[in-house]
C-alpha cells in the first residue's frame, strides 16, 4: 500500500488494538480497504489476529481474512474456536474458500464442514472437485441468474435482494428451465429497458462462455480477449455453473508470466513467491535441468577431442569458443524468448509457422554478417592470420543462423506436439547451440586452415 | 474467437453484407461481441468495412471500431467521409479515441477536433497530454460522480441517467465542492442505503487513488492489489481526473510481462505483435545487446591468450571450457529470471535484498556441489587425469557459486540505480559468466596442473 496509507493505519490499530477500543477499531479498519488490514495484521501477534477476527463482525472478518496468505489462513482457522471459524468461513468468497480447503487437512475439512451452513458447505464440496488450474477451480458460485421469461422489473428487484448476498453484481444471465445458459445482460441494458419487456427480449442471446475443465491460461486470455468483468462457466450441457471474475484473471495471467519465464530460464515453475520456497524444494526445482543440461554440454568435450588435432596445431583457435558460443546462444536466446512469448499471448499461432521460421533464417543471416565482420576484425588483428579470422567470421554467420532457426523452430515443434514451448528457450537453446557451434567452427577450420 | 462461433459469424455476415441486408446484419452483429465483430471485419475488403461502418447504428460502429488496430483505424478513418467520421469519433471510449489521436497525422488531428462535439473535443484535448505509460495516459474520463451532501436516493436517480452515456458504471465516486476525492461509494452500498442519507454518511471515506503521472506498470499493480474494477486518477491537488479500468490493467500486464521478457532476452522492448514489427525495426532492437555482449566476449580471447602457456600444455582443458561456461551460465541465468521477476512482481523489494543474496550464494554452493562432481567425473573418466578431473570440478563450484551471485546481485544493484532489472538477466549474465569462469578455471589450473 502506498506508504502515507500505511504510516497512518498501523499505528493508529496497534494503539486501538492495545487500548481494547473494539468499536473505534471497527471504524478505522471500514475506512481502510481489507487488503490493507490484512497486511498491518500479519504483523500482529498471534493473539491479537485471533481476538481481532473474534471481535470483527462477521462479513469484515471474513473480507480481511480472505486477503491472508494461505498458511496464515490455516494457522489462525485452528486457533479460532470452531463455531466462530464456521461462521467466518460461511462468509468467505465461495472461491478463497474452496482454495483455503484444498490445503486444510482431511480432518479440519470435515469437521468445519459439518459446522458450516448447509448450503456454503454443499458449495464447498462442488468447488473441491475441480482441479485448481482449471474454469472449475477458479470460478465462484456467487453471481446472479434469472430465468427467460422473467420481466426487466421482476429481474430489478430480485437483484436488489441478491445484492445483500453478492459481492459484485457484473452481469445477470439468464438461463432457461432447465438451467442452461441462454442469455446475458448488462445492469446498464437492465436499467434502460421499459420494465414489462421480458428478459429474452433485451438480453444478448449467444452469450460467450467457458467450458468448466478449460486451463486457466486460456480462460484468462478470453476474459482478456472480450474485456469482460466475469466469463459465466458452463458444463457440457450448457448449464451455468459459476463466473470466473476479472481480479482472479490478473492474477492467472502474473502467475502464468512467472512460470513461463521460470521455464524459459530451465528451471521447474514455483508456484511460490520467492521468498516463501525452502531452500531445498527450491534447488528441487533448478537442479534436474542443470544437470541435464551438463550432461547435453559433456558432448562440446567430446567434440573437441575429436577434432583436437586442429586444437593442438592451431592452439588459436580455442582462444575464440567462448566468443562464437556465446554469440550463438545469445542470438538464440532473443529468438526463442520472442517466439515463446508470442506464442503463450496468442500474437504467434501455429498457421504463422512458416512465416516465422522463414523471417529468423534472414534476421539470423543479417545479424549473423553484422556480428561475423566484428568477429573477423577481432580475429585477423588481434591474431593477425586471416585464415583464423575468416574461419571465426564465417562459423559466426552459421552459428547465428542456426541458433535464430532453432530458437524458431523448436518452440513451434514443441507447441506441435501439444508441450509447453517455455522450455525451449534460454538455457536449452543456448546448450544444444554450444555443441553445435563447436562442429560448424571446427568443420570450418578443417577446410580452411589446414 | 472459439471455432465454432466464428463458423457462424463469417459465412452469415459475408453473405448479408453481399446480398445488403442491412437490418439482418445489424440484428446478427448485435448478438456477438464487437471484438468478435471487429476479428470478421479485418478479413473484409475496405469498401465493404467503410459501407459497414456508414450503415450501423454509430454506437455499434463506434464499438466494433475501438477494437480494430490503430493501423486499421487511421486507414479507415480517412477513407469515412469526414462528418461520419467524427460521429464515430465522438462515439467511442474516451481512452481508446486518445489512443488513435496520439497517431493521427496533425493534420487529420486538427480537422476532426473541429468536426467533433465540443466536450468530446476538448476531452481528447486534456487526454492526449499525458504521456501513454502514465495512469493519465491510461485513464478514461468516463465515469460516474457525485457531491457528498447529495442523497442516495438523488444519486441513484441521477446514475440511472447517466447510464445512457457510460458504457459500465462500476463505482460512485464521491468530491466535494473544488472537485477533491473524499469517497467511493459500490454500487451494492447504494443500493443497501437508505434513500434518505446522504453519501457523505454511506461512502467509503479515504479512498485509494493514484497520481496522474504514476507509471502505468505501478498503476497495474494497485488495482492488482485490491482487486479494484476501477481505480480513480487524481491529480497533485486531489481532484479526481479519471479512473483506469480493470480491463486495460490486464493489458497493461500483458505488455509489461512481455517487454521484461524481451528485455531478459537482451533485446530492446518490441512494443508491437511479433508478425507486425517490420525486419529492419527488429533487427535493430536485436543487434545493439549481441555486438555489445560480442564485444565483452572479447574479453574471454584475452584471457586465453594469456593462460595460453597453460592450454598449449595441457590441451584436455580446452576441452571442457563449453561446458564450464554453460553450467555456470545457466546456473547465472536462473536466479537472475527469479530475482527479475520477483522485483518486478512485488514479491521481492530491496529490503530482502540480502537475504535474498545470501540464499543465493547457498544455493549456488549446493548445486555447485552436486554439478562439480558430475563433472569431476566426467573429466577423471574421460581423461583418466586425477588432477584435471579436480580443476574441473572445483570450478564448476566456483563458477556456479560466483553465477549465482551475480545473478542476484546484479538486478538488485540495478533497481538500487533506479534502473529496469531486466537487463540484467538470461545473456548478460551468461556472458558475464564466460569471462569469469575462464579466469577462475586457468587460475585453479595453474595451482593444481602445473
Amino acid at each position: 500500500m502506498p506508504m502515507e496509507r500505511m504510516r497512518l493505519l498501523v499505528p493508529e490499530m496497534r494503539e486501538l488494538l492495545e487500548a481494547n477500543q473494539v468499536e473505534e477499531l471497527k471504524d478505522v479498519i471500514a475506512s481502510f480497504e481489507p487488503i490493507e488490514v490484512a497486511e498491518v495484521f500479519e504483523h500482529f501477534s498471534e493473539d491479537e489476529q485471533l481476538s481481532l477476527l473474534k471481535d470483527l463482525d462477521l462479513s469484515t472478518a471474513a473480507e480481511v481474512f480472505e486477503e491472508l496468505h494461505v498458511e496464515e489462513q490455516m494457522r489462525l482457522i485452528s486457533g479460532l474456536a470452531h463455531q466462530r471459524a464456521a461462521r467466518v468461513l460461511d462468509e468467505m468468497s465461495p472461491d478463497d474458500r474452496a482454495d483455503l480447503f484444498e490445503d486444510l487437512p482431511e480432518e479440519l475439512v470435515s469437521r468445519f464442514l459439518a459446522l458450516m451452513k448447509q448450503p456454503e458447505a454443499a458449495d464447498v464440496r462442488e468447488l473441491m472437485k475441480y482441479p485448481s488450474n482449471t474454469a472449475g477451480g477458479l470460478m465462484t458460485t456467487e453471481y446472479a441468474s434469472a430465468l427467460e421469461e422473467v420481466t426487466v422489473e421482476e429481474a430489478m428487484r430480485n437483484l436488489r435482494e441478491e445484492a445483500k448476498r453478492l459481492e459484485v453484481v457484473y452481469y445477470l444471465y439468464v438461463a432457461d428451465r432447465v438451467g442452461r445458459l441462454v442469455g446475458v445482460v448488462s445492469l446498464k441494458q437492465l436499467v434502460l429497458s421499459d420494465p414489462d419487456r421480458r428478459l429474452s427480449e433485451v438480453m444478448k442471446s449467444n452469450p460467450v462462455s467457458v467450458q468448466l475443465e478449460m486451463d486457466q491460461e486460456q480462460v484468462a486470455k478470453e476474459v482478456a480477449k472480450y474485456d469482460f468483468l466475469a466469463m459465466p462457466v458452463v458444463d457440457t450441457q450448457g448449464r451455468m455453473r459459476g463466473i470466473v471474475t476479472v481480479d482472479d484473471v490478473v492474477d492467472v495471467i502474473e502467475t502464468e508470466a512467472t512460470e513461463d519465464m521460470q521455464k524459459m530460464a530451465s528451471m521447474e515453475a514455483v508456484d511460490e513467491a520467492y521468498l516463501r520456497v525452502g531452500f531445498f524444494s527450491l534447488a528441487r526445482k533448478r537442479i534436474f535441468w542443470l544437470v541435464a543440461l551438463l550432461f547435453i554440454e559433456t558432448l562440446s568435450g567430446k567434440v573437441l577431442q575429436i577434432y583436437s588435432g586442429a586444437i593442438e596445431a592451431v592452439v588459436a583457435l580455442a582462444y575464440f569458443i567462448p566468443l562464437l558460443t556465446g554469440t550463438g546462444g545469445n542470438a538464440g536466446a532473443q529468438t526463442s524468448t520472442m517466439i515463446v512469448r508470442g506464442l503463450a499471448t496468442g500474437e504467434i499461432s501455429l498457421r504463422d509457422g512458416s512465416r516465422v521460421i522463414v523471417k529468423e533464417i534472414f534476421m539470423g543471416l543479417f545479424l549473423g554478417l553484422i556480428l561475423g565482420s566484428f568477429a573477423f576484425g577481432r580475429a585477423y588483428w588481434g591474431e593477425g592470420n586471416m585464415a583464423l579470422g575468416l574461419t571465426l567470421g564465417i562459423s559466426v554467420v552459421a552459428v547465428v543462423t542456426m541458433a535464430t532457426l532453432a530458437g524458431s523452430l523448436l518452440p513451434i515443434f514443441f507447441r506441435l506436439l501439444r508441450r509447453d514451448p517455455a522450455v525451449m528457450a534460454g538455457p536449452f537453446i543456448t546448450t544444444l547451440v554450444d555443441v553445435a557451434s563447436l562442429i560448424i567452427y571446427l568443420e570450418i577450420a578443417r577446410r580452411l586452415l589446414f
